[in-house]
């Protein structure tokens, strides 16, 4: 036959019958062969014993690879799958998937595991390393597969999905596919550790059976799994959901309600805060606030486009009877288009802010929703300008001085700008005007550079009615996040027939700026509890001042009085009166993360004092109650500055 | 034959033949024979030519009676009809009314008569009360009348309602029924007066043909038309959505949405403020505020009772795929019920007072949505508190405390208390737990008695889980309306299986009581619209400054740093700085009843004063501006006290 393969320093060698990778990694020195765990193939990732038959790109990867520690964490996916199936003969696989982030194996719940038994199954795990036996790639006719795996519905739907020929590996007894490569045998794999059990529905539809997800993660050195594993513990100190739980913030119950969370008394307070701060921002910078209803006649989605583009994002329409179809608003743009129009506008009145709390409603499927962060009713900060071409890069500008100066308040610092723009090969899915496109894309960039900000630009990432700059942001999982965004928008005035009239006295088109400053409420506040960890700054947090007598008996009519005078003043001060013991209460407002706790004695109550100490402190420090009023009005009104 | 007729002071009269009710008037006097307009007979009303044959009681009723003004109104409206089709011959003609508030007359639209052709119907009816014509009350068989109006659709719709025999009236060659009785001519009619046209759906449903609607009154004596066209600008003045059109408060768009209330930024405004006052206030009560979803699984609905009971007031289902209905809520209990749910509850914690502005959905026919009093989505001051049995009594009293002292911050002083009990006649209305009425409207009962408080007591107003003491107010139209509420509630717990551990470390059912205190926000500022005539008091005023300076050119600066400082101090001052002359700006601070007028002019600039104008008052007082700061914050803090 002969053919050659070009390595990736652009040697070639030269074959005339089929070789594997295994054999080409020995071919160039025996401690690569040695190291080899895998190669790719034209870019592909394949096992070792992967023969190349034709001319082809070929690598080798070792754990010095990015890509060899997703082999390796592949292959711990599937010796656990070899173990647990020995285990409990019964049990039937789901998925099972390798990435940056660990690996899982989905099992159904026959047999169901249990957090305790994770040990076992790690210990299960180690001895089949011990053995370091062979894991054979084979390839495999389907039918033969589909046999195999006869009584296996969950392993017949994901057979579907191959060629005719399937690449399975063999441990044992044990078969599997769906795994790229996987390292030759089991000694080769190093540090690993099972990390959790959770529900997971079958391809992530709650209306599938409910799965069982065993997540792990695995590493080449035991110092990388040590850090990883101590990042993996910080995330979920920071997770929203854990702290909205510890703290008593929200929940969400899927038999009331996927993705519509309830926000518990708390969280609720912090929420206010956050809704009063922003609205009276935006009515300092200019903008009026309006209230319209979540619903709308089908038909204005329809003349917004909204139908046409984003139906699967949206709620079924509900039938009133008269030929009234009502839908629940995925957008409050429309709404606020008849804000505008309810009136004749004149050039003199622009720019023309309108601004809401504005509640909407978005399909979401099941699998998708998270916490406060995938939710299917949400809220959001929106508002709308309407400018004349002239005044875009200005109004711009003030904008987005508005968002930096809310991040200010918010102590935000760790953002990024970027523009998105439409996805130039797939123009279709996107308001049709090229020209508008090329002058509203460029218009962004220009203001960008006028103000000499950086950014960097991402196609396919535009609203459909328009380019727009998104404000980035990382959720405690490290997912990238638009928080804030301005988009320009040259179609809906058209869409809707907007006009004002001109100084010229003829009706002319307006520009509408869509904006955000702080996004959805459910969403900020998620981000909120994870970068303040749940420690929110005073002027959030949902009890500011504990007050704690020392003596039930003797102190608690001064503790009360105390807390009188503080809600007098508009703090939050609550008294701890239960019949514990000082010690666990002053616990307790650490773990509640509460930012001041009084304890108050004899001294205190004789001398009209308190005694303060700061959340994260272990000081105490005796003040008169007049100096302590004045120390948290100055937090208060600092925001999260000073935090 | 042979039948007597007993006549109200008890006297027999005999007859031997059938005698119409004119001739009984005639037998009893000449001056009752000339004065009869009408009669009743076994109280059916009926025109002095009705023939009575059998025994019967009768009255004779003239102008002196009540009876005598509905009859002169349906005169009025019937002879309205003769002219106009007189007038217009094509035109058909729809439903006709009279009532204690006057008289209409529906007509189809293909004679569109405008407001301006009034005063030419009403010169026509005058010429036909001069000329006095007879109005002949006729019987006629039904398959006649279906004859005569065989090409008019809507008679032939009203005339399915009628008996076979139909008693008509004719004027010349005009004949129309559905009216009990009419004056015997047209010389009877005295005082009248067109009042109004506009669009009326055939049968209220607006699925139906548009009609017009002509509307009218009419009285014996000048004196009382003329007091009742006075009162009725003084209704229009208060009118909630005149005062809404006026001051550019708020707008419902049927093609939009009918009855979605869009809030503009004046309105919005007012709104705010009402919902931060009534936060604070429940916070400082003790209440805890949450936020819950609009949205709930069906199944909730089907628990609570809601779906059997209140169906036909809800919004159509959503199917969410999966198995999941969803529902727009049309009460917040269930929600509220989540969240007492979702902790174990001590005897401790009780009572716990859950609240929220709660947005609701109720679907009403789009017939009888009006303005902000009925819509189809509402945002309601909601709460509900979770109490032991025995607290029930003293929580109902701190309840209805803070009720009053909110209506004392709004200066609301016109109510009166309704215990609402349930139908004693139609008890499968209800819950069926005849001990739980008995014992909980006994409660409601004594706690008013032991309260000494003066209340009303109706039986059918009753919720469907419980009776309630409603706190009724009136509208501008006279109207009876239920502002606040407080329910007690021993089902919902019983459905929801709601418990708290008592002292004794066992499981008790709390008592829920719902309450409301200023009821939705749509109808309480519609009501604060009426009660204010659209003069709000400085507290919840949109704009509470205007400020203008006498010279756009000299002035405008000092103007807007007056603003400014006021803004800044929490006041909503606004600038008018148009190219219009001073009068006309003074008089729009008038229309827009704004609390504040400033006056800034020279001598203001050089001895940093303002020129100070009170609305409604014509005096003009030089202050200092702290002077005037002080006094408007002095203002802000009385609420509506002073007003």
């Amino acid at each position: 036959m002969g053919f050659s393969i070009i390595l990736p320093d652009g040697a070639q060698k030269n074959y005339d019958q089929a070789v594997t990778i295994g054999e080409v990694a020995r071919s160039i020195s025996t401690s690569l062969g040695k190291a080899a765990l895998a190669g790719t193939v034209d870019g592909k990732l394949r096992p070792v014993d992967f023969e190349i038959t034709h001319a082809a790109q070929v690598a080798i990867i070792t754990d010095r690879d990015e890509a060899g520690l997703a082999v390796l964490r592949a292959t711990v996916a599937f010796v656990l799958e070899a173990v647990a199936k020995q285990a409990y003969p019964q049990m039937r696989l789901g998925e099972h998937a390798a990435d940056e982030e660990g690996f899982f194996v989905d099992t159904d719940k026959k047999n169901q595991i249990k957090i305790s038994e994770l040990p076992e199954l790690e210990k299960a795990v180690q001895k089949a390393i011990k053995a370091g036996d062979r894991i054979e790639a084979v390839l495999m006719p389907k039918a033969e597969l589909a046999e195999l795996f006869k009584d296996d519905p969950f392993k017949l739907d994901l057979l579907d999905q191959e060629a005719d020929e399937v690449q399975a590996y063999r441990l044992g007894d044990f078969v599997d596919f769906g795994f790229k490569a996987l390292l030759p045998n089991t000694g080769k794999i190093k540090q690993f550790k099972l990390l959790s059990v959770a529900g997971a529905y079958w391809q992530g539809q709650s209306s599938n059976p409910m799965l069982q997800r065993i997540t792990g993660t695995a590493f080449f050195k035991k110092a990388d799994l040590d850090e990883d594993l101590k990042r993996r513990a910080e995330i979920k100190e920071r997770d929203h959901r854990t702290i909205g739980r510890d703290l008593d913030l929200f929940f969400v119950d899927p038999k009331v309600g996927a993705g519509l969370p309830y926000w518990l008394p708390k969280g609720a307070t912090i929420r206010r805060v956050v809704e009063r701060y922003i609205i009276d921002k935006e009515v300092a910078a200019g903008y009026q606030h309006v209230n319209t209803p979540v619903l709308m006649n089908l038909d204005a989605y329809k003349t917004s486009g909204h139908w046409a583009h984003y139906r699967d994002d949206m709620f079924p329409p509900m039938d009133m009877g008269d030929g009234e179809m009502l839908e629940l608003r995925p957008m409050n743009c429309p709404s606020h288009i008849q804000i505008y129009k309810h009136h004749i506008r004149s050039y003199r009145e622009l720019p023309i802010r309108i601004a809401e709390l504005g509640m909407m409603h978005r399909y979401e499927k099941s699998g998708a929703l998270s916490g406060l962060q995938r939710v299917r009713e949400m809220t959001l900060n929106d508002g709308h300008t309407f400018v004349t071409l002239e005044q875009v890069q200005k109004e711009f500008a003030k904008t987005l001085k508005l968002i930096t100066d809310v991040y200010e308040d918010f102590d935000i610092t760790d953002y990024y700008f970027r523009l998105s723009y439409r996805d130039p090969k797939n123009t279709e899915k996107y308001f049709a005007n090229d020209e508008m496109w090329e002058r509203s894309q460029s218009m962004l960039k220009k203001a960008m550079d006028d103000m000499g900000l950086d950014y960097v630009e991402a196609e396919g990432e535009a609203a459909f009615y328009g380019p727009k700059l998104d404000i980035q942001t990382k959720t405690a999982l490290g997912a990238d996040e638009t928080m804030s965004t301005i988009q320009l928008d040259f179609m809906l005035p058209e869409q809707f027939d907007l006009s004002y009239v001109g100084q010229d006295g003829e009706d002319h088109r307006p520009v509408m700026i869509h904006r955000g400053i702080v996004g959805t409420m459910e969403r900020f506040i998620a981000y909120l509890m994870e970068i303040y960890k749940g420690a929110f700054p005073t002027w959030l947090a949902p009890i500011q001042v504990e007050v704690i007598p020392v003596n039930l008996d003797a102190h608690s009519d001064y503790a009360k009085q105390v807390r009188d005078e503080l809600n007098k003043q508009g703090f939050r001060a609550e008294t701890d009166l239960r019949n514990e013991k000082l010690g666990y209460k002053i616990r307790e407002t650490q773990t509640q993360k509460i930012p001041y706790t009084l304890v108050l004695g004899d001294k205190e109550m004789k001398t009209n004092s308190v005694n303060v100490r700061r959340y994260g402190t272990e000081e105490e420090v005796a003040k008169s109650l007049t100096e302590f009023s004045q120390e948290i009005a100055q937090d208060v009104q600092a925001y999260s500055r000073k935090h």
